[in-house]
């Protein structure tokens, strides 16, 4: 039910052309989301200039090229995490304006709405292998409208690396630590700022590295509070929280 | 070192009391920390007004007793979590004014320093049984200056109920979910408002909950972007982040 | 917003006390729950004769006795599941009706509607110490109008047993098997019947059977089709979907 | 031994022909399976126009045909699962009439027996990359005589999306939810109806959602009741125990 | 259906006081077990001798009784296994013969028939802590007629320990080997002998022991062919198995 | 130290050529392996006719190719498991005698020495898919003096037909169990007959199968006495074990 | 056969008392472990002055009271782990001399031989509930003479309190680094000396942290090289192998 | 900030040219790893001779290739584990005096400096395929000045073979053991010997081996004390650990 439809029922009840039982059957019985659509998803325009995000994975290149086609276009940039080439490809052959951030994974079609920036997302990385995730969690933030600060290869086996970047860490309003293997990088950074920490665990390791449960699990239990954790290798979920945290205030 | 001491040897230099050769040795040879301290822990004056502390499991009655004496007393705060009446006992025999909130198995000894207060922190529940950690994580948020909203008892079986609260939770600037068993709360949340979501999972439930984990993984893989997830049953670090994010661009 | 309250409103709009663009906005702001309710909760008519449900694990006895108070009355009957003697206690302090089936750990308020009721299913055991979970599925199924059969220690070691009861077996309309260890039992049954198998793991057992995942993933794995899976020891929820499908086609 | 061979061993017996004994000896040790196979099979009729499934993951192409090939042509159709392109052309070259699904990854024959056909299943999924394992539940309720109704892409991140098919979802019998990643949907969904649901978690995801276990363990636990669980993955089984659930009462 | 009942059937027939027809209708439908359980359990017989055992875990100590009660009294012994002093009180309350082995957990009440006894099972632990469970196998197979050789606290630690019982290992028919932690006796066992070995891991251990995990995926692994294991702390199991394989080519 | 230099060194002490001191020094000195491989391999004799077995999973054909050089020609045949194409070629290039058992995913290099060939050892699949392993483990039995009886495809979804295979399982002096998914093949079986039951899981499966997991812990926990499980595909294994055990009692 | 046997029969050999042939037999026949025990056990005597230990846990009071007895007088000290305050008390009852170290869980029976002393070993602590791990392991280390610094309360959410102890740290030969929850203290510690580091994950912690796993496997993916890792709450362990390598080159 | 640096500003104070109060400020404000740098990395010198290592895994040839470059020609070797063909054709390109092990999957870029060489590590395999584990540590040991000795194919499973290499396990300071299955070649090498043991669990195996996880927990769970372990296949931790370990005391 539209508005406009609810409005064209009410003036007939007005007229008297529709009594009140024919109404307020019509009403209970109307389609729901014609009008609980609009009701539900106030929080929508708050996310004006967010970008639409498809996750590549599990999708064919032509699922994700007529989905990315049905989403563009609106103002939004629009994004899709874990796309291989050949997705981009057929993203592409639809969206010539599509960019594909290879080391990301990820494919990007700009939007045409211009963002708000606000500096204050930090993307910390423990080690170079560290960086695709990263990369994806910057991405992310970018088209938010933070971009952030990056932080690369501090891990905690060198800690005067660590150290030496402290002031650009203190500066941040909220930090990504992108980290695999044990991820004692997010206890660390947690210990030393005060600003929030989104820790993404990566698959980064092997053995008993287990794709990355050391290093959600070593997250998770950080022994330093102001942590909260996203599924392994979510640079996507990092990103998208830490530009949201940083928008507060604004 | 401390500033001051720092302070009195290179007025000494610069009187010519002390050589240039002297003070560099002097400044490699001083004990590490004295200097340091200061300098990594600039982020100390930042978080003043939060709590201090101390997880109760694992340490005995006296320990933790002994432990909250030696932090009392600094104007903030101190927060014992998992504790139970007998630790409180040992506690309240060294600090009376220490309050036991036994629901949340929490002991707090008020700090003198005023609070600032700032609201925007609501607290969710999936329902009854995950309302001691809920609770954990509002006496931490209002410990630290975000007396946190209450919405009880909102699990997704009976989606009505949540809906009926959603006026309250689009007006909050951050929401801590709680919840056990599938915790598909955080996920529902998340979709509709705009706010960040930190996700507890709790060790609600039996069987193939295997005490959490169903809850961790659920909020983890969580298909609505902005959730991030703390430890099962940490109900303070989810407090503590929740307050964190809401103090920002204060 | 009630149905009365709304029917008021829009008889001020057909007598011209509103007009159409007030009530539309009233419409959008008024509390989403107060008409969702009505709408949302289309089903709860259809639930009528069915029990009220309150997971006793997790709460304490003083929880369960209230929540039980505020459910009763209301015709239906009430059940806690995994609810021990003290808690059966508190509830008989202020529901004196109140049952307790000790061996199911359950407790039971009757209610006052007079049920519809049903035969055709049928709750199958593998052994002794699987009692407890049938217990509480033949209880809830009883609670929702389907008063179970019973077929007790017909676990496959000793195979005779189960093919002596497989005419009851054929008869049922519905069968939960209820079987810890390896739960062979549920793939032997559903390759000798045709109705659907409702399979219950229990943690029965030791060692290896880590409390009921041996049971749990055996039946999960089922290589007859037919089969469905509840949470381990969850005979509430194989009790209760039994009876729904009992239900169907009535 | 079939029914006529023992009808003419009984005569001899009543003739003379055959002593008491002999005959005893006789049912002793005649091979089990031709008198118990009429026995304990007794559902097989009860399975008329059901399809004879065979798993394909496992076998080789050359297999598959040859079983194919064994199965068909007895008035049933055929379904094999978990089937890849070879598969389907090794079945092809010996059955002309097969049919390859590719997204289900199904192979069809079509059986020459006339189908009962009864409406109510209802295959739900939360995004588009559940949709290869809701074919195959599709598929096979389409075979077993109750074509689904299909509704795609209503994950519980968009809740407006579900709530706009509720009433479609309300006049089904049954239910499939076809869901990956934290697999909310299931507990949503059966919070809102009151048919059973089958609940099939996917291996949709990555990191923590470990191949479907944060899936299958969410819906598993489910704070609704009114949920079964199949294996990861296993569209076959949910569209079986749909239709079969579907067929009761007919 | 007893052979004499169907004997006097076939009497009956032959005499004219039957129909074939109704011969064949009563064959059909007499009920299945009574046939078959004479048909399915060839084996019984076989198992003369063997005693008749209960897992006691998760039965009450009522039940247990009851059960044994039922048990006794038909020459062979009866065995109940993980069973505490009060299910033996319980036992011995009705059974007065009863004797409770306290270290493996175990009740045994004697049968009256003779057992045929052979030796050849040689029963080994790796530490003390493992007496229990290898007290369970060695009370099972003396009960079923294969009273073993005992070797203790031969664990790898200390090599010499076992090389010094190796003329007693080479003189065993068959192995039972049970053992904690890493459980490489059984490795090491197998590795010296031509018998076959039995393992049972034990939850001896902390830690990474994971409750016998280590031992047992330790066992699973064994470099050395000829090794069969049982389910953790399963003592029962290896008794049985070990006396049915000693007592072969008798 | 072979016994020929050790009579030689005696000889040498009897006729005054060494002295007892010397002898002493040398045999304390002397390379320990020499002097006690006779003492400890004591039981290799007893394993003549025992193939050579190399696990090929791991090696590279040239590892392989010349493992098998080394140990072939010494009467025993050689067997290489899990081995592919490609390692087969490579020792067909020096053994040309070797044959290939492709299903098995097994080479054979034939033994000169005359095989004690027994019956009694029966190998039983539940599926098509787990002939790979049945086939390695008969392969062992063969190649050990147990050629095996085979019945496949007697999974319990269609109980029938195991039970019309039951006079051939009564007959077996011990019975491989090759299955997967559930594996309740293994209880079902152990519960019909009273020969020791080498249970052998595979990774047979999907999904909630965890590559094996389902059928492991189900064999480890079956209600039926008398089972024995090794590792997940491991047909060598059972095969070997099943060979011992019936060659014992000869 | 001790040396004086064999060296008795080398003589009655070289005095023609004995023929070579029986003397070969006797060699072979004669009881292994006699020769042998001297022969493997060579490196007892470089353990002189480690003490005997014994592991508490699975053990009853009266078991572990017996086997202090037979191990103390022998000049070295007793040491028994995981040991309850009643397992003391039945050793106390023999052993009056023996000291319970309550902290630790652990029993010392002093030993008489003078222990040669060595400094060198450095104990670390997280936080304070790891302290029972690290008295077991300080004792441990004490008891084979290497007498520990200990450096408590130095966990990464504080990191200014570990480089406060940094020169400590550096002049340790050996650290053991005890620590729960994420653990990442190893890790850092690592990346901060050269001395190597063995690693003890504590069972510290709650929820994800699976009763040490997070600390275990966040060591065992340490990204600093020179940690190893012992298992959970293993301080023995790790006090043992400190005081091993602290030996070294002495 | 260098000393230099430091140096100068000290004396433009003692000049005159810079007050007390503008130094203080320098100090707290100047960038804080150049001072720290220095003080923390205390521990790098000691590492002189030490390979710089890079882990390959998760790195591109050509990020692989750059960091080699940048850390090469410093005198020491460069080390790159964990690489393929691929990547050493990339490193080759730019440092064309690398060398590539390819059995141990590591580039090898010799260093200038000359190696103090000490004997006494060796490194012992349990069976062929763990000989690229094997050689990634030997190689790790022999960069580091600790060329091991070899020890390979001494599984447990023929203990004859490991105990004819006692004495040259004797006379190790350090042991290196690689072990894949059960692992068990850890626990007797350590019962047998006093040095410290270093374990590496190898991904050897299939089925339950679980990628090195029974190997792992075997390790970790070893009944004999001095035994540390890595993590799994991580030859080049172990060798580092070992050649540490070995230079102690020198």
């Amino acid at each position: 039910m539209t508005t406009s439809e609810l409005r064209r029922r009410l003036e007939e009840l007005r007229r008297g052309d529709l009594s009140v039982d024919d109404l307020l059957k019509y009403l209970r019985d109307y389609p729901y989301e014609d009008l609980d659509f609009a009701k539900i998803d106030h929080h929508r325009p708050l996310r004006t200039g967010f970008p639409e995000v498809v996750l590549g994975r599990g999708k064919s290149p032509q699922q994700i090229a007529s989905i990315v086609q049905s989403l563009a276009g609106r103002g939004s940039p629009v994004l899709v995490t874990k796309a291989d080439q050949e997705s981009f490809n057929a993203v592409a052959g639809v969206m010539p304006a599509a960019i594909y951030h290879s080391l990301a994974g990820a494919i990007e079609v700009p939007g045409e709405n211009p963002l708000t920036v606000r500096e204050g997302v930090t993307v910390v990385t423990g080690g170079t292998a560290d960086l695709p995730v990263a990369e994806e969690a910057a991405l992310t933030a970018r088209l938010m409208g933070s971009p952030p600060e990056r932080i690369n290869d501090v891990g905690v086996a060198g800690l005067h690396r660590l150290l030496a970047s402290m002031d650009r860490l203190r500066e941040a309003r909220v930090i990504v630590v992108v980290a695999g293997m044990e991820a004692a990088l997010a206890s660390v950074v947690a210990g030393l700022v005060s600003a929030p920490v989104v820790a993404v665990p990566t698959s980064v390791g092997y053995g008993a590295s287990y794709e990355g449960l050391s290093a959600l699990l070593g997250m998770l239990n950080s022994c330093a509070p102001g942590v909260a954790t996203v599924n392994i290798d979510n640079g996507f979920g990092a990103g998208y929280l830490a530009a949201q945290i940083n928008k507060m205030g604004k």
